[in-house]
């Protein structure tokens, strides 16, 4: 299969849809991006690489950076992480924080936004620094020294964080949070901060696509845990939209409001989209279009 | 691999599980069933049966029906039937009724009693015998033609489906509903009360592993549409525990509280396993154990 | 006080409003009232009729008839009710299928629809005919004794009764209905389909006003129970406006959709209202305004 | 009536159920008192002053507060208010959060903590100094000059205020607090450490018999707002039971986890009642029985 013809053939075909959906507004920092721009880059578990359009333009991770967030946790905890958070889909949006008072303070998965704070926790538990370690682990696996955050959208995150402070709080109040609440939203607004383009995020994810093996040829996490890992990126992903994701696309992914999404193809290599115009479930609406195809197309879904 | 060994195995590993949990008791005829039973079969691709334990005891399918009945409507309209269910995890069970009425009566997917109830009320109008066309393709598939509904289960869900006339009531009320209230419970009752053994079912289920094949060489629907079948049966397909299924076994299945498993490895095969003593959730205690130590031994999980 | 030349200038100062709102339309039967009607009628304890307006006219009572049911419940059977139904506020109409289902098939108060099913279940219960018996409580109480349902009105609500459909069989799942599900509704929908007058109902409702008294002067209840029926129609009589209707009116009262309310001014008398055009809260616009016009001349409210 | 005799006998009556129920616990500073302890003070509109027990030990107020901030924010600025926080029960306690969301950030009543944040945060911008206006306020009307927190209940309140933290980030992030979270915070929490006895706190209170005349004669708001907010705290003042004070009860009251309950007789007195220990809905055993007693006997209900 010529996959680099794959990719240009798509991004072609995702071009007029780019600039549907809705950019991100949320916070200012994020809103200025231009809605019609996309990207696309497939990496082996060979290193090669392949990719279409703006690959190397830099985005903001945003949620994205919560399944490597949750990847060194396993790394450091195995999964006793889930005593204190679930791994089931999250039902919708609205329910959010009624699931959360129902079960006690106990997020439905790492990737709401309660979940991925409780997970930031956690890594500051065992690292000191969850932020600096995440960053070195970007760093490492993609290859890519620079990698940061940006300090704009660090600032607009902390600015307009009511909601992930109510959040918090809230775990706080069932004692769920094993650090000060505001020592660890600051870490969790610095990692969803951190800009790559999908060139680097594609490489980045790789030890999800090798079965835990690092770029260095050690081993993140055993075999198993990286198929577990991937089951909950399937399931629980991308927002409230997992079950028509897994329908359309079919492969373990994690997406997030700056318009990118990583998804794994086990045992072949991961790809990485950018599209910053949203669906209303907060999915890049070019991203998803462009995996779908993608799989069609290949027949690489794991299902 | 020496399937036969494995599966021999594993049913000494899960019998002294076998008797954990509760045999559903929600309807009399149900209840009396032993909680210690277990059997597993596993048919591959090609036809080939390994078995253990009860694999030829005859169970009531309960839920597991509706992967049948979904994928009767798919073969048979495409997937218009979204239009009227949705495709995503449900949450909890505690938020069904009120996700129904936030959600205008579309039911979060085929597989949570109210989308089964939509999913037979369509098959009743494209068939006129929702039954009956279901309890056929059982029969052609497994190449068993006895198999048929228990009728005291049936006489039991009926005199015992409150919460199911509600769910359809509710439907109707919005006008999600074809045909009439009591004529769809009366088919979606006798379709939960077709028994059928493990072998039987694994062998019925082949379609879903071989791409939408029938027994008989034609295809019930496409390639794509099977593939997209098998990522509902992931994402929904163990009530509100498909994220931990996912999680420990990572196969696409659907359960249901006669205690029966059917997962499909794709390409592979299906197993089907059962054991009638049942978790919080619903799933076989057993059940999830031996298949959650099968792709544990076998890698074959499609993460 | 003039009270004859208060109710004249009352009807002036609403007849602009009458029209606002919007007539129920849930079933067709209702639908082709005209929206600017209005009418208002005074019954002193003593049994002197004030009014302007329509206040002959017979619309339907709706879910005004719950009073009277509730009333008949208690004198039968004293509060042992409140054993299998609530008596606090609802909160708002969204949540009433998941309250239920949190409080295991209790309803919040007797005026909620499932609420009103369970009174009218026990009323059936202690008298074998809960339409009969309430129909002849309202004739005797307001000496009109042609006072019938609709039958147009009782054939719609029958046609149209999913959702009330819905939550009998959802109570009946709990065990907290004594009758079939069918003859609960059957008296359900004729109850709510009975047609009276502001005169009529006014009247009727006199002994609420009268500490239990009725009109042939015989106790229906005790003192205590007529001041805690008055309770509950304060915090529990005007659907999910009960907090607003007590802020502004401050009267004990009970609304229907049919755009009638009875209100209980307590040693005084009862004061009704009627105009089809509804708020979004299902109250009657001119109606509300009425009585709080009323209340804030005379100073009567119960504050 | 001898009112003296019946505050003796009642508090003899009620003196078995004092040490029922359960001293509030979720601050340390609290869980300390006594559970056996009960007072019960009623001053008239005249200002006699009728009691029995421990009717001058202070308590500390809680919730009770609320009344009088909501007083003072009505008195200030009439009742626009209402744009920002609604004045409907609140169901129940379970759905305090989800409809804080389904309704984008309005409380539904100003006695919910959230809808009380709210008050104290516009008591702040009409005063500067909510906590000073508050206290001043109380010791002008109670005529105690050294009414004042207890520092040590401040300072728990304040460590333990996750929760309350929570409510009023998610209300920022919905632009419903005008001033900064933590200074909204800091006097919320001081205001219900105020302490005070039962004779202090009845008298505080009159302005509510009294049709908002304060004790030096002066008017705080007028006959109507009084009227007003009596009937707030009938329909919303004591959690999530007050259909059942209303039907138990029949007064205006607000309660506090402190054991405390004020209860207005509009035109007559006030008259409040302490017993720390609480029932599940947080309202003092012994002084709900004390009120039902009371209002029994003397038939002063408003209803």
């Amino acid at each position: 299969m010529d996959l680099q013809a794959l990719l240009d053939e798509i991004a072609v075909a995702v071009a007029p849809l780019a600039a549907r959906g809705k950019v991100a507004d949320y916070i200012p920092a994020l809103a200025g991006v231009a809605p019609g721009r996309f990207g696309m880059a497939l990496v082996t578990v060979d290193g090669e690489l392949f990719g279409s359009g703006e690959l190397h333009a830099a985005f903001s991770l945003q949620s994205v950076c919560k399944a490597f967030t949750l990847a060194l946790v396993l790394a450091a905890d195995g999964d006793v992480l889930f005593e204190r958070v679930g791994r089931e889909p999250s039902g919708n949006p609205f329910n959010s924080l009624v699931q959360l008072e129902y079960e006690h303070g106990v997020p439905r998965n790492p990737f709401i936004n309660a979940g991925a704070l409780v997970t930031v926790d956690r890594l500051l538990s065992t690292t000191g620094d969850a932020f600096g370690a995440l960053r070195a682990f970007l760093r490492a696996e993609s290859g890519s020294t620079s990698i940061d955050l940006d300090p704009v959208v660090a600032a607009s995150e902390a600015e307009h964080g009511h909601r992930n402070a109510a959040l918090a709080h809230f775990m706080a109040s069932y004692g769920n949070l094993e650090n000060p609440v505001d020592v660890v939203l600051d870490h969790y607004f610095r990692q969803c901060a951190i800009a790559m383009s999908c060139a680097e995020l594609a490489r980045a994810g790789l030890f999800l696509a090798r079965h835990g093996e690092r770029a260095d040829g050690t081993a993140l996490f055993s075999r198993s845990l990286a198929k577990r890992l991937n089951a909950i990126l399937l399931t629980c992903g991308t927002y409230d939209a997992a079950g028509d994701f897994a329908y359309r696309v079919g492969l373990p992914g994690k997406s997030g409001v700056g318009g990118g999404i990583l998804t794994v193809l086990p045992g072949r290599g991961c790809l990485a989209v950018w599209g910053p115009a949203l669906d209303k479930t907060g999915n890049s609406v070019a991203g998803v279009e462009a995996l779908d195809l993608f799989t069609t197309r290949t027949g690489w879904s794991i299902f």
